[in-house]
């Protein structure tokens, strides 16, 4: 069992009409506030009336900044930092997933960043010692930006995308009600998104970490039990939080406490896919995922325990045939992705070949796939990405 | 699912050597540093030699207070609070177990109280937004109070021992090696502490939260595997690990998150009994939980399926008969608290049932008796008392 250091300073109010608590987040803040998020659907949904009767009657100066990109775009965290400035920002309030939340941290970072090029700065994340805090409400349950300090920022000129350190929130307001209209496919992809943020440290040499262990099992098996009866009852508020809770805690680092990090290799894998096609981050990990574990469990069959681990442990899988159940959780994983209606080639999102050799050229930089249970080398992530087509 | 609010500020260094960040954890808070513990045992496993070494290395101010009780006595908080007042302390550095470190909790919130009378203090809590920081390094995997903002102070005059908020640490520092010298029967009283703070919150009306349950039953689990271990084997680092990162997140309120505060019956009926005979809290509650789950399985029998589920999630018995399992799932508790060297019975610690009724009514004050998974009466306390003698 390794060392860890936790660390985790966001308060969270979790559960339905968790918005009562908006005024009591921002409050200590001061009253200029960066209202950040996507498009419409917080409108659609009555999310922005709700916030924003919240705003006037505390007496807050509201400045917007909608249209952030489902990668978002270093040219949104231009604009944030801007406005932040422009208007003497006392706290950015996010309200979105994921890339809403990531962008806002950027935004909060960049806003006391001392270069110009805000770009230089994600390449070269420091600690952000002085940044804006953040307040985010939870609208979609996927990265668990709401409960970790990284952000991914993509640069669509350059063809990068770059997961940082950056800031935790300070307040996560996550109520499941707010993800009841989020479509099938956004809460397939979300889901897989999640499940992913557990496989990636749980495939890890370390097995002795039995707490993380666990828990990261038992987020596996949480997500398997509640996403089919979302995807038939999108209002099934127990589902719904269950998803939520899981989203939030995945991607903390709490299920890797005690192991080794893995260096990620699918997330690194999906960041060339979305930095090239802007294509859905769960779905692109959704098709790698698979791919992935056949691929390492031929390459070293001693890594066939961790395969077992899995089928026995989050699928209920049983047998005494090791190598037959190691295949079986991958082909049990796939079929569940399936069964959700995530398109599960590359070809179903009009990508081909043509960028692998780039893209695992880029991939094998940064060394984070000679990290994991088994290591990649250039030859294997152009093979994986074959493999996905 | 029910709401709840997450908010943990505590900073945790785990791992063996993660003493070497003591003087990053103090170095924010100034040089005058009181230093608490309980008896011989840090100096004897060469933990305060090790501690001095980095205060004075750290040109630190260090005053000492020893001689925390095992149930710590709110004569030990006024002696801490006059200490802290008369040396300008800046922050407590609590070095021991949960005794020590609950202590040093109110010492910290004492220190800037405003009344006279700091038993009023504990028996009136408020918010203690004014208070000393404490760092602390754990020494036994018992308690959790490095991770919760809890203290349980005893007044022996009046025979009453409060359970009370108070702060969280500002830094933990969880090293397994300093719990290698833990005799076997605190080792046991630990892990059944541990055990408690899950089974208290466990046995819940509500079942559909499902990562808290989830972590509740890997945290069981994991005791329940590495504890024989480590009586065997008191220097074995991982399961020593292992302990003290189940001891850390048992009574951190996480396992329970999204189900309702069942009022933790064993720890009322505990305290009552440690209060009127100072017993080792952990024994005391390995003695009341069979006990108490005897006695509501037969009082509400409605509440089977959550034994049934004890049954299956936690010691993996099989079967159909719901209430055989139900039975046996408390008879291999008891039994393995028995393998374990736990006394099982009252009359092992000459305690008879001359005070049960005082006890008893003391224990129904306060309303906490009501809100479990079966409430409980006068009558239904003392008769539990009873069974355990």
């Amino acid at each position: 069992m390794e060392n860890f250091v936790h660390h985790i300073p966001t308060k969270v109010f979790f559960g339905k009409g968790a918005i009562c608590h908006l005024d009591e987040a921002l409050k200590p803040f001061g009253k200029n506030v960066l209202l950040t998020y996507a498009g419409g659907s917080i409108k659609k949904i009555g999310l922005y009336d709700e916030i924003m009767k919240i705003l006037n009657e505390g007496v807050y100066q509201v400045f917007e900044m909608g249209g952030i990109e489902p990668n978002p775009r270093i040219e949104s965290v231009e604009r944030g930092v801007a406005l932040c400035k422009e208007h003497r920002i006392d706290a950015v309030l996010a309200v979105g997933g994921g890339s809403t939340i990531d962008c806002s941290k950027a935004i909060c970072c960049g806003r006391y960043y001392e270069g110009d090029d805000l770009w230089n700065m994600i390449k070269h994340p420091e600690t952000h010692e002085k940044a804006l805090p953040l307040v985010d409400i939870l609208t979609i349950s996927a990265t668990g930006s709401d409960f970790d300090s990284f952000g991914v920022i993509s640069n669509m000129k350059t063809n990068e995308k770059k997961g940082v350190r950056l800031i935790y929130p300070s307040v996560s307001i996550l109520d499941p009600t707010y993800t009841f209209s989020v479509s099938r496919y956004q809460t397939a992809a979300g889901s897989a998104d999640i499940m992913s943020h557990i496989i990636e440290g749980y495939f890890c040499q370390i097995g002795d970490s039995e707490l993380a262990e666990g828990i990261a099992e038992t987020i596996l098996k949480t997500v398997i039990r509640n996403l089919p009866i979302v995807l038939k009852e999108p209002d099934n508020y127990t589902a719904r939080a269950n998803l939520m809770h899981c989203e939030s805690i995945a991607c903390s680092g709490i299920p890797e406490y005690g192991k080794t990090y893995t260096g990620w290799p699918c997330h690194v894998l999906e960041h060339e896919l979305s930095a090239y096609y802007d294509i859905t981050h769960g779905v692109g990990l959704a098709i790698l995922t698979p791919r992935w574990m056949r691929y390492i469990l031929k390459k070293d069959p001693s890594c066939t325990w961790r395969f077992v681990r899995f089928a026995r442990n989050v699928w209920g899988l049983e047998g005494d045939d090791e190598e037959e159940l190691a295949h079986k959780s991958i082909d049990t994983l796939e079929q569940f992705f399936i069964d959700a209606g995530i398109p599960m080639t590359l070809r179903e999102l009009n990508i081909d070949e043509k960028n692998f050799e780039a893209m695992a050229a880029h991939a094998c930089e940064g060394g984070r796939l000679e990290m994991g249970l088994v290591p990649l080398t250039y030859e294997d992530v152009v093979e994986i990405y074959k493999n996905c087509l």
